[in-house]
């Protein structure tokens, strides 16, 4: 285990753009496009859903948990936003949108040279109630790890039948699904 | 899904080194060494292991099943040699043989200008017995993404107690273990 910090939780926020870029620009449509099945995202719909949480979930609710205001409650998130969203955009548009936002959260993030006080900060989730700051940022960082995990899967499961009897031996084939 | 083919299959086997340079590149120590618990593996031995599979597995393998020697039994790969092979490395060392291996074997690979018939050839696998060259290389592609989710997989167990009751959430938490 290693305990949340702002510095070590800053380094996989600030390696996802790339590392998510490194995964798909310039890749076959086909890599892009296909999900898991009826009720999954495909690699574009990822991408869209990380920019989607730049602009209204994690900084945002930073922003409530440090304010003044006795009003502590987030906004619920939309997990579907990306499907209106994203419409005519090209998924290097949404790359470019995703690195630009992330820097700036991240600017953001280090300018608040956030204490131990803060960390501790609470605001109220919609399903979870109290949690705290570092509870927050924690889970943005194991969002990030858990959609590179997501984008892996989703590219790996298309080759399912490619594999053959191989399909025993990968772990990431075993666990698919909405 | 996607039709195997070794197009499709270079856009994922040429992406690799930078996608994971990008995740582990320059990090914290601790992000690189910690593991899942007992039996299981750290991002550095991860590193190692893709490492022996370019020496010993993917290719070694092809040209079993592409000579023209009668004997098409494939040599078994070992799982664990990353654990004495890695002594004393760096990981920025590892990632560099990591890239230049690949960079080799995508060369090979692309040299033969495989046609069907080659992709239909056999080799006999320890375990599964006959095996077309378009499984193991569909095998080797997916092996990859099996690698790059685990490796975030790993990290993010790392802060499973720091997220607090956003477990509940995070799927990459749930799925964790040897």
């Amino acid at each position: 285990m290693i305990p949340f910090s702002p510095t070590k939780s800053i380094e996989i926020l600030e390696r996802t753009p790339a590392v998510i870029t490194g995964m798909l620009g310039g890749i076959s449509e086909a890599w892009i496009t296909q999900n898991e099945g009826p009720g999954t995202w495909s690699p574009y719909d990822i991408v869209g859903h990380l920019i989607h949480g730049e602009k209204t979930d994690w900084i945002p609710r930073m922003q409530v948990i440090l304010s003044d205001s006795p009003d502590k409650k987030f906004q619920p998130f939309d997990r579907f936003a990306q499907f209106t969203n994203s419409k005519g955009k090209t998924l290097a548009h949404l790359l470019d949108t995703f690195h630009l936002l992330r820097e700036e959260n991240i600017r953001v993030l280090r300018s608040l040279n956030l204490t131990d006080e803060d960390l501790s900060k609470q605001g109220i989730h919609p399903a979870f109630g109290a949690v705290t700051l570092s509870q927050l940022l924690a889970t943005w960082t194991v969002h990030d790890l858990n959609h590179i995990a997501q984008l892996a899967r989703v590219m790996a499961v298309q080759y399912r039948p490619a594999v053959g009897p191989w399909v025993a031996y990968l772990r990431i084939l075993q666990s698919s699904g909405a």
